[in-house]
């Protein structure tokens, strides 16, 4: 289509007045909230009009219905569009709150908000992460209906839906979510591209000369073109066509950023309101008569017609699924415990065995793995490194999907933003793991988790300087300080088997807040005090080697760090220093304890104290004081043998023993 | 080729040997530390043999000629033979160094490191990054040769060539590196493809079915197959040809990983030694009677030869850089200078003026760009809202490599990583910029950054909650004490335009430490007293606000807190609080100052301390000590209006007065 002359544009026929309600009402909002972004709303309309009244499968009243089509709006920025979409298919969200958009506590926020926004399925605006969750939500879809349909019982069974734009495709991320949907073959994948050809700063040729049907044909999608945008006919058989493809689907849609509003087609109407004179013209060229916010009856009416077929289609499978449930009562539970479990009896560590953390994490993974058959993931190409390997539960694949662990290949990005979708999707629990030095390229993805409130579990082994031979690019020393601060991610650096244990049964009990679970390459010792510790891990933080009698000061540790803390212990008991051992496998959980609890664990009259770390020490200041000392690393680690490296950095028992010796 | 059945392996030319002396070298060396990946420089040693010896330039002597080729080998983990074939090639290393390899501190780390082994022109194991930096590494020829060659003075004319594997090519990363690219049109980057279809876990196919042929061409790359990797002639040819395009070359080589071994094609030889019986059987295969370490001298000799070659065309550069020097003698220095200038009068800001921290980042850096004519850069399609154009200097584009505005596209970490690479090439001072928020997809550059020790600037936008309407995913929270806990970067958040100006002051004077710097959307007052304050700055924290008298208490803050911090302190004294304020820009640096001078800034014996910063608040603990308070965002941001979110989270002259007075 060209810029403005489309006489489609002006219809008044009903699907058309239907597709500009929603043009209308995205940009009425972004005019009133003075903030948002126009052109995609302009733009984008037809094709989510065309997708979500022909082909989405959803309820309204039960947004959360566990076998809807999911959409992801990956062009956060769009969430104008996506409310007036949500509005008009009868969502819980009124009239007022499209006019209180982006303004505080309300119901429309500057981009989509899972948990926040009935009927969004994912937290978007960081580019591309959409992409990467829709990818995972059809990932689960593949792989729980591989696991728990059975004849005739087709309770898991819907496509996921995502809406990219050119910001979107240009992040490195979309190659790793377009790979991994391409080797996975997951069919029900169905990506709508906004190919609008102008980005922030001007025409996408200023940045980007890519062929999309080329780049994804090379990843082994269906690359399918829809010339103009507003031809919802075209929009139509290109999604029926990419509903029956055997690969995961990509139409690109030739759109104008900012449809019908003089800006249109220019990078002005990307991410600024229109004012009053462009949305007078707009009025103008979409021939529509009505006031701000207001809509016909007639196109309500037509809303309503799609909305009760969504809901016919809703009830045939809440009755399918309770005779499911009659039939297969175990599994449907399964399907609906976002918990994990696990028998206090099936994992025992002994008292004094050296093992890695990493070796006890796979341990407890296993026990998970049998208790749990919904418990399932990968890694980013180091399974055999991080121990996460689930022993007798298959390699999930194109051809079998109903296997549990995943080879997301060398793409740690792709792989947490997959996890977050799977997570998102319900049903099962999920983790991924890498080093813990890479955690630096999901980060981002880690930060949706949490700001989702979703219980993805990020499992990082090779957690310190002890890495040694491999040198500073692959020993972790920020790592940990970064990650306890983002907000709400509960990180567990346990101190040994038995912590471990406990970590894993904490992550499984909290389904509000993603997890790290950070694990040693190099053996520790099973500590007797750390047995039974599950209550005591859940609350961060707790005195694990308790003084002979009044203590006179405090060891503070995590991890490793902890047998070398109960060492200098017993050294600073040879010459009469009667100290206490506190064990911090997790920042965050103990500072949520009652100031009784944190007190009694660290009390206040006790200001000789020494943390100890193989991280940045900043992050220990709030429990030494002004008077302790933190033994830390805020340098690089150097390349040679871990141990050798590991006492040269401090971390020797001599080297605390005297660092406490020498508290004032 | 098939397995281990090539006779060309056990061949006794001097060409076949001198390429089994590298493997042999590497494989010797990982043995000898029994550590190390010997996969690769098995399978990859003819690809380094044919380029090195026959295309590459550069001389042992001075190994940081700047007209040299530049070689990344991104499969960081293939070290050994890189340290292999630096000590064949004349570098400046023995062959005891190559016996210590993966020792503590030695030349031959784990993992090359850049300014640590003479002929390493990029750290690496990071998967990808290598890649990303050569990208960069070849932008900055292309811009430097349009810029600074004059007709007959091609000075800088060379060739960027790295080494990838599939680990590299699976990493989002790449397409980013790629794309760019692609449309730059960088036909002077070749890169060397070792295809040998095995990962880490067990065989590619694992977790990855792309068409790598296809996904370049997308890119607008040249893409030849070479598929006898042992081949030295068809290595010759391909590369010859990709000297020849006029777009950037990939040259998917098949290897065989762990070529000769008994454990060829598998994942078991990728990164563990091979053990005296599989030693044993490589000598055999490959028909190699020598010890461990030892090399015939006509081997010597013939590297020898080349080794002369290239010293002769550096010589013939040097003379012609004479010549160039004494006719273009301003731009001369330009080039051999890595410092950024900046004249005192250049910008003044006048107090009062209300001017966000990036708008005043703006004027600075066009008056750097005008005194500094290799200072360049770019943003990640956030140009009209980093404000980090330069005005009147160009774009820097395909066909006009001279422009100094890069359009990196929605692409953060490519941009990161590139302008990593621009750093590393040298003759050139180089900024990249997004929001804050986006930090988090760079990170992991950011890290290299610092671990190599380059001055690459990252400027970042949109610094706090203040954002507003764009919500928590736009929203920086945590970001500051995560770019702040990499060791060794510097981080900038000033607190007005003066501050900034001295922040530029200071970025520009350090190069050998990366510099992040924090700006502001909202407008902030320029503070009567930060003027003129760039060795203020420079010590990274001082005393803006003084008491009046003896102070009895100090508000410590950065960036938009200053002036929050001095309006309470005025409330304070009117109810007769004497408290002095101090801005602290850069913790990195004021950490650095004497204790006399921090004592002076922060005199221990006032322990009545408030810091405030819209951020994380662990990391002011070690400014306020066991008595103080911390007035910081530890939680996501919300949708809304700015100032009234940055006042609901406590960032309001009341809070700070009240917490201020509720010290004990």
């Amino acid at each position: 289509m060209t810029k403005n002359d489309s006489a489609q544009l002006a219809s008044q026929s009903v699907s058309q007045r239907s597709v500009n309600a929603l043009r209308m009402l995205g940009v009425d909002m972004i005019e009133k909230a003075n903030s948002g972004h126009p052109g995609i709303v302009l733009g984008s309309a037809p094709i989510v009009y065309s997708l979500w009244e022909h082909f989405l499968t959803f309820n309204p009243r039960e947004p959360q219905w566990f076998n809807r089509d999911r959409f992801v709006l990956s062009v956060g920025h769009g969430s104008a569009l996506l409310y007036a979409l949500l509005y008009m298919n009868g969502f819980d969200l009124t009239i007022d709150d499209l006019k209180n958009f982006r303004q505080l506590g309300s119901k429309t926020p500057g981009h989509p908000e899972y948990g926040h926004t009935p009927g969004v399925d994912a937290t978007t605006g960081p580019l591309s992460q959409g992409l990467g969750m829709a990818v995972g939500m059809a990932m689960a879809e593949k792989h729980l209906a591989g696991q728990y349909n059975r004849p005739h019982f087709p309770i898991i069974d819907h496509f996921t839906y995502a809406l990219v734009g050119d910001g979107d495709l240009e992040e490195g991320l979309s190659q790793e979510a377009i790979n991994l949907a391409g080797h996975l073959e997951l069919s029900k994948l169905i990506v709508l591209y906004d190919s609008n050809d102008v980005s922030l700063d001007g025409p996408l040729s200023d940045s980007s000369n890519e062929n999309a049907a080329q780049r994804f044909r090379a990843a082994g999608w269906d690359y399918q073109l829809v010339n103009d945008g507003n031809d919802l006919e075209s929009l139509d058989t290109a999604i029926a066509h990419a509903q029956r493809s055997h690969n995961p689907s990509i139409i690109e849609v030739k759109t104008v950023i900012g449809a019908g509003s003089p800006l249109a087609g220019t990078n002005k109407v990307h991410g600024a309101p229109l004012g009053p004179d462009n949305m007078a013209k707009l009025r103008k060229n979409l021939n529509w008569q009505l006031q701000p916010f207001q809509v016909d009856e007639d196109v309500y009416n037509h809303y309503d017609n799609f909305i009760n077929q969504k809901i016919e289609a809703y009830h045939d499978w809440q009755k399918l699924f309770n005779h499911y449930q009659d039939q297969f009562p175990e599994e449907a539970a399964q399907l609906q415990d976002a918990k994990l479990h696990l028998d206090e009896q099936a994992v025992q560590f002994k008292t004094g065995e050296m093992i890695a953390t990493r070796n006890a994490s796979s341990t407890v993974m296993q026990a998970l793995a049998q208790e749990n058959q919904n418990f399932w993931g990968g890694a980013a190409d180091l399974t055999a490194s991080n121990k996460t390997y689930l022993t007798d539960c298959g390699d999930f694949t194109a051809d079998d999907p109903s296997g549990r662990n995943i080879h997301y290949g060398i793409r740690e990005f792709g792989m947490a933003a997959a996890a977050n979708g799977i997570t998102l999707h319900g049903g099962s629990r999920t983790f991924v793991s890498t080093f813990l030095v890479f955690s630096d390229y999901m980060k981002a993805a880690i930060r949706l988790a949490a700001l989702m409130k979703i219980p993805t579990a990020f499992v990082f082994s090779h957690d310190s300087i002890a890495v040694g031979e491999d040198g500073p690019t692959h020993e972790p020393v920020e790592q940990l300080v970064g990650l306890r601060s983002i907000p709400g991610v509960n990180v567990f650096r346990p101190a040994d088997a038995n912590e471990t244990l406990a970590a894993w049964q904490t992550i499984g009990d909290i389904d509000d807040h993603p997890a790290v679970l950070v694990t040693t390459r190099q053996k520790l010792p099973t500590l007797a005090d750390a047995a039974n510790g599950k209550d005591k891990v859940a609350r961060g933080g707790y005195v694990i080697s308790p003084a002979k009698g009044e203590p006179e000061g405090i060891l503070i540790a995590s991890g490793s760090e902890v047998p070398l803390a109960i060492k200098s212990q017993q050294q600073l008991a040879e010459s009469h220093h009667d100290v206490a051992v506190v064990s911090m496998p997790c920042m965050e959980l103990f500072n949520q304890q009652s100031q009784e609890y944190r007190d009694h664990v660290l009390p206040p009259a006790l200001t000789k104290r020494v943390a100890i770390e193989m991280g940045t020490g900043f992050v220990w200041n709030q429990y030494v004081g002004s008077r302790g000392k933190i033994i830390s690393v805020d340098q690089f680690g150097q390349s040679g043998d871990g141990s050798t490296i590991v006492s040269n950095y401090g971390f020797n028992v001599d080297n605390v023993t005297q660092t406490y010796l020498s508290l004032q």
